[in-house]
């Protein structure tokens, strides 16, 4: 399993379909955006569920972090049932969220991957990409990794998406 | 736990997001398009992976199975964690993909629902959608059904998806 | 030329694949949708563009019109320089909305189109569809058939886009 | 109006997106993939419309170009009629793809910009994107190019989107 962490626009979903080009074994990959589209559209605006602020700020509720708990363990259980994952997630609870996976994953062998991007790189590219509220990148940028230790980590700010998928391929066995 | 099987254009995804609005609690979605979009992009179109013949015909692959394998068991996993789970699928194996999910589940509560549609009328909708190879609607109308049992069947063909969607939750406890 | 007017989740888009994949000759498809996204992102919740109420209201700011003008000029020319084009849109302004279009029509020839759907299903349907703001398909049902004149009228309530598109494609020469 | 011109996958979308964000008037965007979308679906896939080769080869029949003719005049028509247009093209068809703009364009006011990208640079993000058929960027980085001229150009290679557009839009009056 591989668990890639990074703020919005950092560049987490380009480097996770580059590792799955790269690696020649299948890898399946799920992360926030998936769990999110999971869900009832009426929690993608809600209180109980998600919202994302007009400043870039997002705040979850209790439902969303119950069913978050019960989706974590779903796709470690499917690692232990034989599948590669890779996972892109966004840490908004710092080390307490590195310490949520570690508890569900037990003795399984993760890979531990932080993506950096320098805050105004990634407030840029918010633009460029045109469909997030602005303002998440920069409000994530440095938050999400604070606390947190990696494997290995990856800066998109002047690297490709390839060159870190490949950068983090080389830490696998 | 909701599974819900019938062909390609039948109106399960309409259907499922209809459940989602309608019941109380929230409940996560997840089926074989989400599945098939965590693969990798060259499993999408080769003969380890998924592939869609020009005459509407679907072949899955050995690496395909295991994949899915998996990642049945993991859904499974969360509803056992807590998660109230909807599934949209395409039985391609008919009797046998619903044994594939029944010895996944051992005691699992599940609500077994078919979603049938004329094979007319599902091939109309694959034209009005315009982003699915002709001919998947009416490949699998009725083969995917083949077999199977139920505990609620409904027809979209003359039946919207919010009123299919009420005849099913009218099931939940 | 064919342009077609109706509510929000009466069937449009559906009816317009359908009007290109059974019509023999190559039609481009345009329509509100298409012009929104062409807008600056920054247009899509503005007063000066277009925003979305909580409640299914929708309104539109000067900078909007003057550029729905220019477009409205070009999709003609387009059809003067002879491509075959269908348009789909939402007549907010009623009679009014035909009225802008005749006026930029001239003596070209159209065929109008009024798309109908019962309010309580275009309702259900969009709570099918799970990515429009709810109350927009009741708010527009009737609304946008006010005072508007057409050479043809299809009702999505009971009858498939299909067989709607072939009522339409019988009416042209 | 603005015309771009670049290989695939050499980052014309989010320069685009980044002008409209940045310029204070409003832009309208149109481009080859707007253009595309307009199509029926049976001509995205056909010898009259356009093919894409396994090997990154695009080819375009009769009825895509004379469609994309009239389609042109339609555009000019609406900077004509007062509206500021953003294009993005790929000029598959080299100098003559900028010679077909220049004929349409008559006397309007263009400003030229080659957007381009290294083939090596282009190829991997391709491959990060993962919805492009592999192969297209590294054929098109330089072809596209070829004979033509501009008034500015910015590389993506080393450069973010947003200072390539704000380099583009300091050429603007």
């Amino acid at each position: 399993m591989i668990i890639l962490n990074g703020g919005s626009s950092s560049g987490k979903s380009g480097i996770v379909r580059c590792l799955q080009a790269e690696l020649p074994d299948p890898w399946l990959a799920f992360g926030c955006d998936s769990f999110v589209d999971a869900l009832p559209a009426r929690m993608r605006a809600s209180d109980d569920g998600i919202t994302f602020d007009a400043d870039g700020g997002v705040s979850v509720g209790g439902e969303f972090r119950a069913l978050e708990e019960a989706w974590t363990e779903g796709v470690v259980a499917m690692a232990r049932a034989g599948a590669r994952i890779i996972i892109d997630d966004v840490f908004l609870g710092r080390a307490a969220s590195q310490e949520r996976w570690r508890k569900a994953l037990g003795d399984l062998d993760v890979l531990w991957v932080g993506v950096r991007c320098e805050s105004a790189v990634a407030e840029g590219r918010e633009i460029a990409r045109g469909d997030r509220v602005r303002g998440m990148a920069a409000a994530q940028a440095d938050l999400v990794h604070e606390g947190v230790t990696y494997d290995v980590e990856v800066d998109t700010t002047h690297t490709e998406s390839l060159l870190c998928a490949r950068a983090i391929a080389a830490h696998l066995r």
